[in-house]
Formats: C-alpha cells, sequence, structure tokens
C-alpha cells in the first residue's frame, strides 16, 4: 500500500513510523515547497495520506481511504473538503509532555525557580536569610483542571501525586478520573474558583470555551490564584487577564498558548496585544509544552498502526470522522 | 520554662514555635549582634537554647537542659563545647522541599525549561519545528540517588510516581525505600554510574563522601548524566566536575550547594573557584531549596514538640547527643 507524508511535520515522523509499522508500505515524502507536476504526480494515487492539514486545494489521490492527521488537533483539516468515503483520524501522545509541562511550572511558580535560577549567574548571592522571604511548595495546593481530557487527566494525576488537591471541571461528568477529588459540569466552575490556588485550563477550544476566562470569572479567583492555560489563549480573555495580573489581582499566570501566533508574514509576533512580558509574575513558553521525545514516539506509534489497521482490514483507531457507510 | 532564641534565624521562629507550643514557656529573643553585658544577662539562665550554631564563645546558662538546633545541620555546633548533661537535637523537615525542588529542576532539564521561558520574553518565537528539536521527557529516566536518607527518599519517591527508575546508594544497605527499584551499599557505585540519566547527590558531608565523584567516577557516567547536587558542594571534586561539564563529557548539572559560600568579609562570593556561570548546561541556584513556608512549618512544630517534651519530662526527639546518664 502507499502512504504520502504531505508536508514537512507529517515527514518528519517517516523514520519513526517506518520502524512501528507491522505492514508493508511505501511511504512517500511530499514535503513543504513541492509544487506543480511534482506535487501533483506524488498525489495521484494513495491509500493514506498523513498530514497536519488539508485544504481542498490538493487532488484528492485516487484510492484514498484514510486522512490521518499527524496530530491531536484538525483545525487546519477542513472536513467538508475531505471525501465523504475517506475516514479521518488524528494521533494523541501528547498528554504526557504536558503533564510533566504542568507539574513543572508550577513547581517553577512556588519555588520561585526563575529568578533564583538567574541570580548567581548574574553575580548576586543572597544567602541573608532575613532578605530572602520563604517560598511555597506545592504540595497540599488547590488544582482546579477545566477540561478533563486526556491533557487535564495527565496534568491531574501528576499534581495529585505531588501531593496537590485535585477539582476537575469537565462538560462530561464521569466517575472522577484518577487523583481527582471531585468531578463536576461547566455549571459548578463559579462556585469552585474562589478555592484555586492554580486554575489549569486543559480544555478544548469551543463556542462554549471561547472567552470562558473572562473578567468576571477573574474576579472570582482568590489574589493567590495562578492560571495555568495548555488549552488556546482565546479561552482566557487577553485584555482583562493582562489588568488582572498587572494590578496583581491574582498572583499570576503560566501561558504556554497564546493569542497570536507566528506567520509567513510575521514570524516573530508579539504573542499578545498586551505586554505580559513586562509582568515579572508570568511565565511565558512558546507553545512547546507538547514538543517531546516522547511525543514523536508514541504519535508515530499510532500513525503507523493505523496504517497496519487500514492494511489488514481492522477497525480504525482515534476515527475523527469514519468513512461514510456503504463505501 | 525559659527558652532563648539564638541568632537571628532562630528569632525567625519565634512566632510559629509560640503557637506551636502547648506548654508554658518564656521565649527570650537574642539577635544577632546582642553583645556585651546585654547577652550575658539574657544567656544567665535558660532552660532550653534554640540556636543554629554553638562555639562555646558564649556562658552556659544555668541551668541548661536543651539544645535545640534549629537546622538539620549541626556542623556548626561543637559539640565539645556543649555540657555533657546538656542533651542536643535538630530539626527537619526541609526534606519534602528539597523532593519537589529535585523533581522540579530535573523536569527542567529535560524540557528546557530556562531557554524557553527566556525565549518570547527577549522577543524570539521559534515556531519552526524543524529547527526546535523535541525536547526530553523526565518519565523513563534512570534516577541514581546516593545517600537514602529523608532527603534522598523524599526525591526517589516523587521520581518514582513521575515514571523514573530510581535505584539508591546507602552506607546502610536496608530494604529499598518506596519508589525505589533497589537499594544497594557504597561499593556498587561504580557499577551503577553507568545507567544513571540523573545522578543524585543527598548524603551527608563526612570522610567517606568528600570527593566522593571525583575525576575517575565522573568518567563512569554516561554522555547523557546530569548531576543534581543537593549534598554539600565538597561531595564533588570542584575542578574535575567543571572540567566534564565544559569539555560535555556529561550533560549538564544541577547545583544547589557549593564549594565557596558568602561571609561577613566577602557577602557576595562567586560560589567556585571555577567558572560554572558562564556554561549553558549548568542550572545554578543559591542554596535555596529547602527554604519554604513549609519548612518552617515543620520545623518549628519539631522545635516546639521538643519544649513541649523537655517540660513535660518527656523523651525528646531528633537527638543528635543525648545528656550524659545520671545528669
Amino acid at each position: 500500500l502507499r502512504a504520502i507524508l504531505l508536508g514537512d511535520l507529517a515527514c518528519g515522523y517517516r523514520t519513526q513510523i517506518e520502524a512501528a509499522l507491522h505492514t508493508g508500505w511505501d511511504l512517500v515524502s511530499v514535503p513543504d515547497g513541492t509544487a506543480g507536476p511534482e506535487r501533483n504526480a506524488a498525489l495521484g494515487r494513495a491509500d493514506a495520506v498523513v498530514a497536519v492539514r488539508w485544504t481542498g486545494s490538493d487532488p484528492v489521490p485516487a484510492g484514498l481511504r484514510l486522512l490521518q492527521v499527524a496530530a491531536a488537533g484538525y483545525d487546519a483539516v477542513i472536513v467538508d473538503a475531505v471525501p465523504p468515503e475517506v475516514a479521518i483520524c488524528n494521533a494523541f501522545g501528547h498528554e504526557p509532555a504536558i503533564g510533566e509541562y504542568a507539574v513543572m511550572t508550577m513547581l517553577a511558580w512556588c519555588h520561585g525557580f526563575l529568578p533564583a535560577a538567574a541570580e548567581l549567574r548574574a553575580g548576586r548571592w543572597q544567602m541573608d536569610m532575613q532578605a530572602r522571604p520563604p517560598h511555597r511548595e506545592l504540595a497540599g495546593s488547590h488544582v482546579l483542571v477545566v477540561g478533563t481530557g486526556r491533557i487535564g487527566r495527565a496534568i491531574g494525576a501528576r499534581a495529585a501525586v505531588l501531593g496537590c488537591h485535585v477539582s476537575g471541571i469537565n462538560r462530561t461528568v464521569r466517575e472522577p478520573p484518577p487523583g481527582f477529588a471531585s468531578l463536576d459540569g461547566l455549571a459548578a466552575l463559579d462556585r469552585l474558583l474562589p478555592g484555586a490556588d492554580f486554575l489549569v485550563l486543559a480544555c478544548p477550544l469551543s463556542d462554549e470555551t471561547r472567552g470562558l476566562i473572562d473578567a468576571r470569572r477573574l474576579a472570582l479567583l482568590p489574589p493567590r490564584a495562578v492560571i495555568l492555560n495548555v488549552a488556546r489563549g482565546a479561552v482566557i480573555a487577553e485584555d482583562a487577564l493582562y489588568e488582572s495580573l498587572a494590578a496583581r489581582r491574582i498572583a499570576g499566570a503560566i501561558l504556554d498558548v497564546w493569542w497570536t501566533y507566528p506567520s509567513a508574514d510575521d514570524p516573530q509576533p508579539a504573542p499578545s496585544r498586551q505586554p505580559f512580558h513586562e509582568l515579572e509574575n508570568v511565565i511565558m513558553t512558546p507553545h512547546y509544552s507538547g514538543w517531546t521525545d516522547g511525543l514523536f514516539r508514541r504519535r508515530s506509534a499510532d500513525i503507523a498502526a493505523n496504517l497496519d489497521r487500514l492494511c489488514r482490514g481492522e477497525p480504525l483507531i482515534n476515527v475523527v470522522r469514519p468513512a461514510a457507510a456503504g463505501t
């Protein structure tokens, strides 16, 4: 069978997909920038396409049965531009990485790690213990996780084993996941915000969650609260968050996702229209929390598993949109 | 009964000791700088002295029965300068803080946190994933802990729940502590070094451990290894470590303890005669890992417990040197 790795990101998985495959596949790399007749020829026929985006501008390969998104998010795939007989699947594997990121940054907040790590390098050394107030510990903190999908559960489980009290908010209310003391629906959010030391956002961006953390809800948080966002920037009202942080109405923020992203036109934009970088109480990282070797290993294994399943006629995993019945 | 809080550090515990006491004590603060007749008068009579150092230059208060060290380390107490009828006790409570510090900094190493946290602040944003190699995760790392006292056990337990494989080395070999896959004597160190992703030093400084990690043992570590030192600087051969790091024979180091410390003569010294601050592969913190609000809370509780026990005639806890029998 023949699979096209479409775009640089998909091509980057090639070696690990090959290593994980158990069935015979001819993998064809089509990096970004392949254009014109060469691109069309490569896309002529394929059983599967592995890609992170599908805009409909490319020809649909003859015989295509699977569009395997090489990411969890498929907002760059125009689902209606994929023929109904083609199944669309995504891939996970970033949740352990983001779980580690979350406990690392919450620990870093409590322990004042960024200033402490800069002190000796800058030739200062404050060993007069009177002048160095003691810092916090993470254990005992109340962590409120909004969105208990794979990422939210990975964060909550790790926070719990480090001694935090973890509560969850989720659209669908089930039994609390491992480590969570409770799980409530979105209607409980306002009631739980005043008790949060850390408000962790790990929900998908949807009509329901866009601007979820607005000025009113920010005002419900206690002064010691820190917001950690690994969901999407737009889950938080940008200006309201800046105002809260600048005025120290909440203690801080840990932001890995942003409101403005690099583009071809502006490859190094400021990540927000507000000067978050001028605030000392913000830990800023460049949307890198899931970008680990483990992600590549797990995601390649998921992708290879679906190619194996397609080859063997077995049910696919991580199905976003099944192939239309009877096709 | 009367207890003297001798020195600024001991005085800093006053409020929390008072809050934790269940018996009647008259607490007298004698801050650093109290001198001459005032000092001698304050030290005239006491049932207990709480201090971090005892050099023998002060008069021994009449009726003294307990020298309560307000720290775990009592290297600043000249034991022979304390009369035999006085019990010497120390206090712990920093181990949860240092356990958190260790997993925080190991995570920070794996996730390249310090450079990532500097990137957006500096106006850079590297979102070209081809140019950003994926970083490591902590889970799956082999962590070798030298010294499985309170601190070593606190570190190993936390590393284990985050998915690390933890081995221990200790002078006294018992059952492996919770989370440890194995526990061996010091003779096994050379055999275990080649398998370590993280070599964690959490042993006391003694004749046996001074210079323990020397050039020969550094050479036994694999190129990916990172040394984490929360013991004492002198456990590692200073020049040999610098050479190994500068030549990238090992991957990195996380150092919270140093070879040179601030003194009255030199309050802001470089922490080593080697320029560790010029190396990118070193995470440097100013001996602050245990300095948390939780430490104060736990340590004050320990100190108050011993004052209560002395008042009630109950056995003391954390005894370093018991009062001589028959006194």
